[in-house]
């Protein structure tokens, strides 16, 4: 056997227990019984110790100095597992179990402060979590800024400069649009009623059928948050329902078909191998996007939907089609990331960004985010802050130790906004075919494009390949300010 | 830190891996998309090779060299992780992966012969399965008989010739009870009807927290074949619903439950170790069988099961309480162990054990097996064997390597029928309350006196300190005559 061979069957064992790694979270989320909790724990640390342990295993290091890749795939397999096995080997046993160990409590004490609207109660916990994370980056750094080496972790390639220059160009026009549309006097109506669970749910998997979510190889579950786990042939999904809320069911399953959807059409050779996954946070976000927005709030789609809608549940309080498609995208003031409209989820992402990069940086003292927090949203949203839950503590990603993780949700947007001006020009016809349900013409082109490719290319130049041209900010903007200005008028 | 500290925290990861392993088997058989079994068998095989290199990892022999028990749970803690060490270490790493290749392959081919009533489809693969048995026993045997080398992997301890003691006792008296409860004119009624399947669901749950199931570490869902699986804080059960046939699943709810309740109620300072589960699969199957049997199909609990059974589904075919539980306990000509009554059950397992013996002792050939059988089971039911599926291809056990397991079912019931024994005389008040659906006289009883101790002492060890007297068939005897004498009036 080469040392190529002899790699990739070890490296092919460590992601089948990676795998494995996955499913016990998503079991946890779904099935696992509350009591079971501590035991889980013990058996994710085992299991996590498994993998770091052949993560750098020197015969890795050993194989990787004598392999040599026979094509260009194999490349990018030696690529993936360099940096995997570099990363892993950088960073001290003692470093990363006490990271562990103080953002396995932080949770729990972030969700405390966040219940009594407390962020002091959070702040010396936060402050701890910050200082490792510090200590991490600089192990991770090898002269770069240690911001970026956080950020590579989730993608690959991207910096805190470049982003910074692309999240400047969007946040005038972003503020701008955001001021003309909340100026409007066209207010777009709400849905009101109720709309009973089974309805949601059975309409739920039709969604996920027309999106092209392969049930033979993933199954849909509620949940308490959504979210898509898995690679190759087992990538499960999960969604939860409100009876007043139909569409944060609808449009989460469709985000979440577009995660899964690109896992599950990666190229079947590059299963269970460093290509056999998503390529980064922000090309992962790209899809879900796409998936939700570009094609689920379209015009087009949302006409099939107000039928199916109207199928399942009867009549509606918004009668009109047109008036349907404006519900759907309706911008209405508020607090939270999670529930923003299209026009102000990248504010909320750009503030982060910069919060948490002068947080890793020492610019900001965790004591003073807070304040940060609130005259930074004061300035894009035009409101204050009325408590910290609707505020700084309104997300766990820094309680779990995620720097580096907010900017690919807006670089996914910018790449969804990339991808969804080539799918244009590719496919013509497409509104017509989404305006019956058939979502084909864009999901085969993203598959042929993009998902098939896995991890082959780096991410920004998988967006590139698939788009023919250089990724930018631009056609996000220019969708986002055709589409809300013809909705608003403005 | 110790020796002894040292292997027991190597250990303890060991453990919560074995657990990971016994989930993935939960969510194969619960959860799992169907396009995900080939992804599924390599994450199983990794995970396998994972705890098999822990199991044989030559630090385990250094500690255990070295270790010092610091009391008596702590010998017999090294004394089951010795256990594990050397026969780990006995099998040739060859040896264990042909096998596990035979076996992976081979129960599709006995499936396939079993639904074309082919015996001698499934020969050539059972010879091959039954040639890896005796080497993998003959690695295992020490100096032993290689057939008790197989047994010891299920039931430590235990040996051909004691069983075969054993079950000579039982035979003869169950042979002469079937022939009487054969030849009497009493026939108890059939229970005729359907029975939806939401009343089965809950009615199951319920008797489920009847017999002290804890939903709180575990959780029961739907499968093909009930089972229970993983220790300490998350045990889980399946069951299955049959629209004419509710005591199918009533009763393997509550056999089911008696080997989760083993393993919910060992004691919490056991867990992730070794004594952390149960001893034996005949002290298993004793707690299953006894919840199932001894308690459930008494006359004071079906009269409880009765009264429930009437509250959910209304009037029944059965419309007599005593007449129910004779119902309940039918005798009926049959072919198959699974679907078997207490009468027979044992009669299955005497001949599947002597010719698992002469099988792997060389004896019989696997070709004269199908002969062999037949001319067994007309001795001891007195009818012929119509066809393969009902003979000698109805059980899956040796397709997958399982020689030496079929004992344990009958040495379950044996100990079954001692800790019932040694039960009516601590507890005689024990028919009142489960004539009103308390188990905990019985279920108390039960996990103070075995339970909780999970692996501290041997198996047979295990129920004659519960017992206070030495294990023995004639307890069993004397139950299975009384009560089907008193039923069938014989």
């Amino acid at each position: 056997m080469s040392a190529f061979d002899e790699l990739m069957a070890f490296q092919r064992e460590t992601e089948a227990l990676a795998q494995v790694e996955g499913r016990l979270h998503w079991d946890q989320e779904t099935m696992m019984p509350r009591g079971s909790a501590l035991q889980r724990g013990e058996e994710l640390a085992a299991l996590s110790a498994v993998l770091h342990a052949r993560r750098v295993d020197p015969r890795v290091g050993e194989w990787l100095d004598r392999a040599e890749a026979p094509d260009e795939a194999g490349a990018a397999q030696l690529r993936l597992i360099r940096r995997s096995h570099e990363r892993a080997t950088r960073v001290p046993a003692r470093l990363a179990s006490e990271m562990a160990r103080v953002t396995s409590l932080s949770q729990g004490i972030w969700a405390e402060a966040r219940a009594k609207d407390d962020f002091a109660a959070f702040a010396p916990t936060l402050s701890d979590v910050v200082k490792l994370t510090r200590e991490l980056a600089d192990c991770l750094a090898d002269g770069r800024d240690p911001y970026d080496a956080l950020l590579d972790e989730y993608e690959p390639g991207a910096t805190g400069e470049s982003l910074s220059q692309m999240f400047g160009a969007l946040r005038p026009r972003l503020v701008a649009l955001r001021d003309r549309v909340m100026g409007s006097d066209r207010r777009p109506e709400a849905l009101e009623g109720t709309f009973a669970e089974a309805g949601q749910l059975a309409l739920s998997r039709e969604l996920a059928e027309v999106f092209g979510y392969d049930f033979h190889r993933g199954r849909i579950d509620k949940a308490v948050h959504p979210f898509s786990s898995g690679s190759g042939a087992d990538v499960r999904i999960t969604m939860r329902t409100a009876a007043d809320d139909p569409f944060n069911c609808f449009y989460s399953t469709i985000h979440e078909v577009g995660h899964a959807a690109y896992e599950q059409g990666i190229d079947d050779a590059y299963h269970l191998s460093p290509l056999g996954q998503g390529v980064s946070m922000g090309v992962h976000e790209s899809q879900s996007r796409i998936y939700e927005n570009q094609l689920g709030r379209s015009r087009a789609f949302t006409g099939f939907l107000f039928e199916r809608m109207r199928d399942t549940f009867g009549e509606m309080s918004v009668t009109d089609v047109d008036a349907f498609f404006a519900c759907v995208n309706r911008v209405t003031p508020g607090y939270i990331r999670t529930e923003s409209d299209e026009v102000q989820y990248n504010l909320h992402i750009l503030m982060r960004f910069d919060l948490e990069r002068d947080l890793v940086s020492g610019k900001l003292a965790v004591a003073d985010l807070e304040e940060a927090w609130n005259a930074r949203f004061e300035q894009d949203f035009g409101r204050k802050v009325d408590r910290a839950s609707n505020g700084c503590l309104q997300d766990v990603h820094w309680s779990l130790g995620l720097f580096g993780y907010f900017p690919t949700y807006t670089l996914g947007n910018v790449y969804a906004g990339c991808l969804h001006k080539a799918l244009r020009e590719a496919e013509p016809e497409l509104d017509a075919a989404l305006a019956r349900g058939d979502t084909s013409p864009a999901t085969g082109w993203l598959h042929r494009n993009l998902q098939r490719f896995g991890g082959l290319r780096a991410p920004r130049e998988t967006v590139r390949h698939a788009c023919g041209f250089e990724p930018s900010e631009e056609p996000l903007l220019e969708y986002l300010e055709q589409k809300f200005g013809a909705i608003y008028g403005v």
